[in-house]
């Protein structure tokens, strides 16, 4: 490997910021400013999102995807309540328990579903299974990673199918955004049309994965939901002092749609290296690649060889392989992601590399 | 006010980062890196604490003095028992009650103590009072502000004889370094001599007041306190991905000790507002100026002349004055910080209006 | 000591159940009953506390004094919120952090007043000084206990003086009744005058003291109070299979009035010893005896004759002796507490063989 | 139905105390006693548990089952760990979260497995899928329920096998014995060889269930995991004062070996109903009758029938069903349990209803 170039496709939060977050930061780091998210960029990166989803919105900016979401599940579920998620979602399944611990005890109630996806009717039979007993814990809200965790992209219409029958039975509807970005650009819909037109209540904005140094943000829709966050976040040790330095993040994320071009990027990249993995002898897809996560399953001569030119990925969980996709035993299901950082020609290194391995 | 310069010394956490903060930062972004505390910036900054400590360490770098605490805290207390602290500290006084939080319900035991400093003594006759039975929650750690919330800075031989009562009686010690460096500048001791020689098991080292933009570390001197560490931040939300961006903070910060030149900086600062302020008829200091931080008894004309003039300060609890001092009807009570980027300019352009004053 | 008589003075917990209980109990163990409060005697005793209280409740027995302050104070105060008390009562010194566990870290803020009574001036006094930020715990409730862990009562004036003030700032007021029925009838007042009238919106109504083996319940008037506590009290395992049998004992304790006689018997005792004590040369009250605990500051020559004749009783706190009372060098100061089942010749004994000692 | 039969079969929670419980408790009722668990008869408990289980034990009792299972789990399993149980154990789905609680916020993860019972294999195979990162909560613990909520007994060997596993993987095994006595009397073993040495650390000693008022025992094998549960059970509001009612009834329950012959009958009861039921036209066990509680898959014709006549029972999940084993559309799958106070008469005149239906 003399080429400099990386092959690695470990994850989304393997690259840095991108420019525009950097610049941002710089210019907001001159002279002094009010603490505890009373500044300027505070107000306006605010201001920014009730303009963007179309809504009034409450914002809690914070540095990472688990203290999102587990803030806003916390404002969602009581401690002896429930949440629906995915068994496999991120969520239930790689914080190290935060929304548990944020919510005093919630119980996540883990859900089966192709490629980490809910479906409306397997959440509807889960609540009507669970007794209304004091002993049971009752379900008070659902959570949906868009994109799920295996890279697929909720339809408008399945969200709005989940959200319309959260409004029936009074629980609240979170989406884990951490590849928000990723998600949008593919649906092409408006960011009002992926969260509370489809029954959204409160998002966790991720930005970190897409060009942020260390950005997120609560994004609250429903205003009850709102009222507890700023203590919470408070306690939970995210209210940054020098808080214009998150706000500025994101506003420079936000700036003249970068994040748009990023994830747009990011997900040409994925399909450039998906096209090329799904063409090459004996390898094929395990989901189909709807955002910024390539999930292959390939024989393990390549999967040899990719490794030993360097390429970083990670080996995944083939629990939720569509019906009738099935690992062989010389085989080997894994993930590769690519980001707003991704070089082409990156992708057409690896691809190659796959390619010349005679097996 | 024509001036252009900055009458803000509301807090030190008003400030921006440093020069050397922002560069690091900028550095480390080039290229992939892995995530989660596994890149070549954490390693480093690690090796550099034990070397600074000469002590090994465990280094836990998070992004708010809050998490820092509250974390330290937690691995030190367990959620039936008790801390020891100064009532108006700021684990006890100013975190929404994150310590509780993180330590699932321990409680923070508030002794009195003048300028907001703990006296080896009163804290042992408060353990002493304690009864053992499992009605009262187990005295277990102590903590320490250093500087104190108002600004004094413990003598080694202080720390050390809070430190030899705690190990006589099992406790842990903490301290709540927010602003360590001044103190130590101050002390003109070695890191080492002002923690774990004179007895401190943990330590919440802080960084951002004094520079960067977001970046403290805790720093444990006591291997059984380490232990459940990791996962306590993982699950807090405080494990950064891009973990290199906290790492690549700190090593600028030391770097070159520019840390130590920041707080001896904002230190001479602080003495040359403070004498000034001394000098100025009618108004006395309440506390000695021992580190960033002047805390002024003045008179209300003053105040009101250089609150008129844009200057921001806060003013401040007269719960703690030393033994003989009160603030008269006509005075009042407030609290002025100094930072790295204070400009002598600044200080004596507040000297002058405050002097300017017909009272 | 040939006399058989029982010296035993250490608490009213260290009597067993009274007859009128214990028949209850036998009489509820007949036959098959629904559980978990689906039975009848739980139907009737809510039915017999909304009466007895003229107003609809909510009821919620358990089997410890501990359990019901701890989940009534869960169910006012949220994680970040504080509650305001005495320094030195129950909630906040003899329950191992049960407050903070159930309500998943709130605060006890620890008020002075003489004889761990709460004066409604020094509440708005602390209410006033807590700043309005983020930073600090909200006060969400007041907690009182009637009678006081010194045994004093609180008028019904000085409770609706703290009722008015936590109305008019939004905060709860929940009364800690361990000796609710010592208070009650050494009043003179209803049930109703004593809690609701007085702004009283949660009380822990104990009745193992006075002659339950365990139970207590917790009684709620602000229906917006009772709608999580079902689930608390079940996922902090109180919520009794066989609930029949707590029900039963409040029912044997309310049935004709023995609470009250109960009551009216065990103040009488203390009345009897209060004034015998009062009247030894060299002995006198700490402060005055209003329910069944007498407070004396003994010849320690006393002390030790009581003592050494198999008296048994606890040394207390002279923290919040009434303003120009001290507890000399020579002296002590003691707590006797009497029951439903002390006996006059007991309390006679005991004063014969204190006058006796030569000192 | 003229015969005054109870055909309450909802659970054996129905019934109310035995005659030799009830005794020992009038016993107890007899002068002043200490409190809180330092009283005569909480003394002779641990005595004779220790004797009973032939091994240094710590006894906690307290009044239900549910804080039993929830301090014995908090002891084993920190916040952020994770334990393996059952996904229809009581733990994981009649507690409303209480170890969730207890623990401040561990996982319990749901294995499947028939008739709700654990496989040594299949908690290898869950352990060995966890991943060891800090992302995931790792495993501390593993609960089984003997018998099991379907009534089914774990061999000696079955509990051993995993009792190995845990040693091997250094988790703690904890047993939620609530209906211990059935059982140990089906096993025939001794409580010895059912508990450490089968590999159990500590143990949900059950009694309630089967002839006590309310009194259950944490009781614990393995010392490390004593040292908490005093301070545990305190804050959880279940130390009684009155200690002396709850051990009173622990030895009652145990004298002359009165739990034994207790569990014998209701095993007996179980047995006659189950034969009985498999012989009637239509109707088949779901699982083997091996304690207390009878599973069958009945017409619905003898469903309604019986339910006409007055018995008491639930239906219950068919999710765990023995392979080849399903509920036909015109089947109900129900559970009748049996207890110490159920007559036989009352078995025979549920079988004769049965039947007599015509169908």
């Amino acid at each position: 490997m003399t080429t400099g170039l990386s092959l690695n496709f470990a994850s989304d939060n393997v690259e840095g910021a991108s420019p525009g977050v950097m610049e941002a930061l710089l210019r907001a780091n001159a002279g002094p400013a009010p603490a505890y998210g009373t500044d300027a960029w505070t107000k306006r990166v605010e201001a920014r999102f009730a303009e963007l989803f179309e809504h009034e919105v409450a914002v809690f900016p914070v540095a990472t995807g688990t203290a999102a979401n587990a803030l806003a599940l916390a404002a969602a579920v009581s401690p002896w309540g429930s949440c629906l998620c995915h068994v496999e979602s991120h969520v239930a399944d790689d914080e190290c328990g935060a929304p548990e611990f944020f919510s005093h005890g919630a119980k996540l109630i883990g859900l089966a579903g192709t490629g980490c996806k809910l479906d409306a009717a397997e959440v509807e039979r889960v609540l009507d299974r669970l007794p209304d007993h004091v002993k049971q814990m009752p379900a008070q809200a659902v959570s949906l990673s868009q994109a799920t965790e295996c890279g697929l992209v909720y339809g408008q219409d399945e969200i709005a199918a989940i959200g319309a029958l959260c409004r029936s039975r009074g629980l609240a509807l979170h989406m884990d955004g951490a590849r928000f970005a990723n998600a949008l650009v593919r649906l092409g819909a408006s960011p009002a049309e992926m969260t509370w037109k489809a029954g959204i209540d409160i998002l966790s904005f991720g930005a970190t994965k897409n060009g942020c140094l260390a950005a997120e943000a609560v994004i609250v829709f429903s205003p009850r939901l709102a009222e507890s966050l700023a203590y919470r976040r408070k306690r939970g040790g995210h209210t940054f002092s020098k808080s214009r330095f998150l706000a500025a993040q994101l506003e420079g994320y936000l700036d003249a749609d970068a994040w748009l071009a990023h994830a747009r990027h990011a997900n040409a990249m994925a399909a450039r290296l998906s096209g090329g993995l799904a063409r090459l002898p004996g390898a094929r897809l395990a989901w189909p690649t709807e955002s910024n996560a390539v999930f292959a399953i390939l024989p393990r001569a390549i999967d040899r060889a990719i490794a030993a030119a360097g390429a970083l990925y990670h080996p995944w969980s083939p629990r939720f392989l569509p019906e009738g996709i099935r690992v062989g035993e010389d085989e080997t299901l894994v993930r590769f992601v690519t980001s707003f950082a991704t070089r082409p020609e990156a992708v057409d290194l690896l691809l190659a590399t796959a390619a010349s391995e005679k097996w």
